[in-house]
């Protein structure tokens, strides 16, 4: 049987003691009632899982011996994510969740000329990744970086990310997303607008930097919803192809 | 430019008069601020597509005159997602919200052996799938009956639907979706389970209905999640070889 993991990013190596925070003992002592001598397992979004053994139950500062630890190796195929922000926190968070249980690499908020809402509760947003990986039983956080204008965003790509699209809804030659990942492979990024959709000078720089316009489908989507439409096709195509 | 579209499931014939719910009113007269003369849409849900024009901008008893009406066909492959109730009505409505935007043709709320909730407000569903059909400019809504127990389900689908596949987490011989999904065409259903997933008398039922168990990647999904990601390929699918 699988032991429970929990999240703790703090140095450690096995044989050392280690006091967990309250809100892991609460949920170790209390909610699942595990007790010395039981066994969990710790990730710390980085590809580090250890083995732990409880050596005291407390239920505010649980303490536990850090027995073994082992590297998870990164994905294969990183798969980038480019979202603005959106007006409404809780559909961008909807997003957050989902994209981290399926296993996007890199997730990257943009600030576009039609965002609306600049606020970013960065600590809030981590611990929605956490949740969600440890949900799923990854060992892997998506990577996420302060938001960036989108303008600044566009320089900064790694240029090992060759395949690049764009989502957008204005005129355009577009082709559909999945037919435009057919016999890819390595890296990939897309970039989904605001609300609003991204502004004619956004999808021209992202034109010049390599993006190709796609489309998704018959139907228009949400923001959050073509993000997440978007991200489950570019990860069911890298498992594809790796 | 495309005229807003409202929901409208009433007889009504070209020339014919109507008077719109207080809730349409409010949205035309008070949000959209439009007034007597202004063009507006009316779907119904079922492909029937309307256009008229506004008579009386009253903002509770807005009134307006059928000009025409355009009969728009269904989608040409019927896409099935038959799903458990669950737990959290929340991540249910959440799904139904999704499945809408992107075009799922066909929504099947199951009872399964662990399936906890048992309540299921079908109004409050419809208004959701209304929502999500017009913000996403579709005129055909999902057809969603009211939650069957799963052995009734089975015995009722419709065998004219070849395609099937059904989502667990038990060991199996299991292949990927993505993979089962190719060379495909017709009609397409997949089931998905409550939080503790089907039962192994449901699987065993399900396979010998012709159901093929699948995964859907690496990941440990939640059973909404995975009801999107399965939606999502099953739709992107059924788009290419259309």
């Amino acid at each position: 049987m699988a032991y429970p993991i929990f999240y703790f990013d703090q140095p450690a190596t096995p044989g050392e003691m280690v006091t967990l925070s309250e809100d892991n003992s609460k949920h170790i002592a209390g909610v699942l009632r595990m007790s010395r001598g039981d066994t969990i397992q710790l990730a710390n979004g980085k590809g580090l899982l250890r083995t732990a053994v409880i050596v005291d139950d407390h239920r505010k500062r649980c303490v536990v011996k850090i027995e073994k630890q082992a590297e998870v190796p990164p994905a294969d195929t990183e798969i980038h994510i480019g979202i603005s922000l959106l007006k409404n926190a809780g559909r961008f968070e909807w997003f957050l969740e989902k994209a981290t249980e399926i296993g996007i690499t890199h997730i990257h908020p943009l600030l576009c000329d039609r965002t609306e809402k600049q606020h970013f509760r960065q600590e809030r947003m981590h611990g929605i990744m956490v949740s969600a990986m440890l949900q799923s039983q990854q060992t892997w956080l998506p990577v996420m970086p302060e938001p960036l204008r989108f303008s600044t965003f566009i320089e900064s790509i790694n240029s090992s990310i060759t395949s690049r699209f764009v989502a957008h809804c204005e005129e355009d030659k577009k082709i559909e997303l999945q037919d435009a990942l057919r016999g890819r492979s390595g890296s990939l990024i897309i970039l989904i607008g605001p609300e609003g959709d991204f502004s004619t000078g956004e999808i021209s720089a992202a034109k010049q930097a390599g993006f190709i316009p796609v489309s998704l489908g018959d139907t228009r989507l949400r923001a959050e919803t073509a993000a997440l439409v978007a991200a489950t096709l570019l990860k069911f195509s890298a498992e594809q192809t790796s």
